[in-house]
């Protein structure tokens, strides 16, 4: 990842972007998209994030075809970041821990989603330190609905998105702690999804010891230069901007560019 | 539904309820699961929810038995819940839309979570209504560590579960003035998921005019008593207590016994 740069490219065949493929909006339509794309950013970028919904329209089948996908990444070299945005309690975690990173499904990160309150994806946080995967935790998405539930204030006066920074700073800082490897540069199983859009990141994201999922550049409105100057104070490698449909709109013959152009600039923007 | 009584079973095939079934932890094992709870239900109670977490421990195949169980709990003449929990941003929320109200995992309602703001699930609000489907948002959990998110204070000064409270409301007054029925008794598309377990219920809820799904009866501490005292005020008909391992630990021979007990009670509890 050192060598290619922080890019991470959205997989997401939407029907639209299958049509722009001109690919069927079935299964098939999907495994052919994905070769598509894996073998187009093989050897340029060094993550991709498949959005685990446009799967699940085809049902099982699209399921399938994204177990397929997870192995087609890793086979050409990817770090694969399965966004399925899950999250339950008691033992519904439990199984979705065992789902995402133990079971056919499991990819080298999954998203969760923290409605139910951090304390219930404990279970999804252990299996991620057990099995050497990530987790990353939504704290704070590049949409403007979602600011009135993350930026709530709770009874101890904090913001539920800082709340959420602090506890995933504390589990990375206990995981340090049991691997007696604490340490500037060591980072932890759980990172946090931080949108590109929008002002200044959520207070403490630079001691969060994790990595940051920043979706939103490009289409969804944030700029290189948005991305630069939100995550300033964070670590640097420790962020991964995630543009799909800047990249994807371009299609089969122009997406190998597209990612090469903007994994350039992100890379002269974020690590100079 | 009116005759069978409220009570909403759920379906989790859990590594520890297939073991009690003496069933294997596979594909197939989850397929003899709700075949078993299935026809040991039919007839007892109207509404199953099966556990999508479950099924996907096993990956494409795990929900390719998912798809069987919906189909089997419609055959039986039962209304099923599909327990996703699913929710995204714009063209995602499109597509999970997509794929839990027309797709192959299309059940008769789903559940879906708001940590990125009710907003952002307009989609599948517009999509449960356009295909006469349900939508459950969860509102209130069932598990402690849920509070410090939900009863989180906004900048308009009401908490994050009585906004989405009010959000519903709204969204069910939109859809009867729309279809020109609005009334006492009209229940729209969009419920809430508010767990049976903690005190009084969350503020307006009883403006709902939709169908509140509540969990956490037995294994996880709600009483019969504690349901009825906590929906008070709800309309008659309107709460589906749901019961998943009171029931299932009773195994093939004792599940069928143990549903129709606790739905007597409730129907005595909530009924009179």
């Amino acid at each position: 990842m050192a060598e290619l740069g922080p890019l991470c490219v959205g997989i997401d065949p939407s029907p639209a972007l299958l049509g722009r493929f001109e690919l069927p909006d079935s299964p098939d339509g999907l495994r052919a998209f994905c070769e598509i794309c894996i073998e187009a950013l093989s050897g340029v970028v060094a993550v991709v994030k498949p959005q685990v919904a446009f799967f699940e329209r085809h049902g099982a089948a699209g399921m399938s075809a994204f177990e397929a996908a997870v192995a087609l990444g890793q086979d050409a070299g990817m770090l694969v970041v399965a966004d399925a945005k899950r999250g339950d309690v008691g033992s519904t975690t439990e199984a979705y821990a065992d789902a995402w990173f133990r079971g056919p499904l499991a990819a080298d990160a999954v998203t969760a989603t923290p409605y139910l309150g951090a304390g219930a994806l404990v279970p999804m946080v252990r299996a991620a330190r057990a099995t050497g995967r990530g987790l990353f935790v939504v704290v704070t998405s590049s949409n403007p609905e979602g600011r009135e539930v993350q930026e709530a204030v709770r009874r101890d006066g904090s913001s539920v998105e800082a709340s959420l920074v602090r506890t995933i700073s504390r589990w990375n800082a206990e995981e340090a702690h049991e691997a007696g490897s604490a340490g500037p540069g060591r980072l932890g199983a759980v990172g946090a999804v931080v949108g590109a859009t929008g002002g200044a990141s959520p207070e403490g994201l630079a001691r969060l010891a994790g990595v940051v999922l920043a979706p939103g550049l490009g289409a969804q409105g944030a700029t290189v230069a948005d991305v630069a100057r939100r995550f300033a104070t964070c670590a640097r490698g420790a962020v991964l901007p995630v543009a799909a449909r800047a990249v994807l709109a371009e299609g089969p013959a122009g997406m190998r560019a597209a990612a090469e152009r903007l994994g350039d600039e992100l890379a002269a923007a974020l690590c100079s």
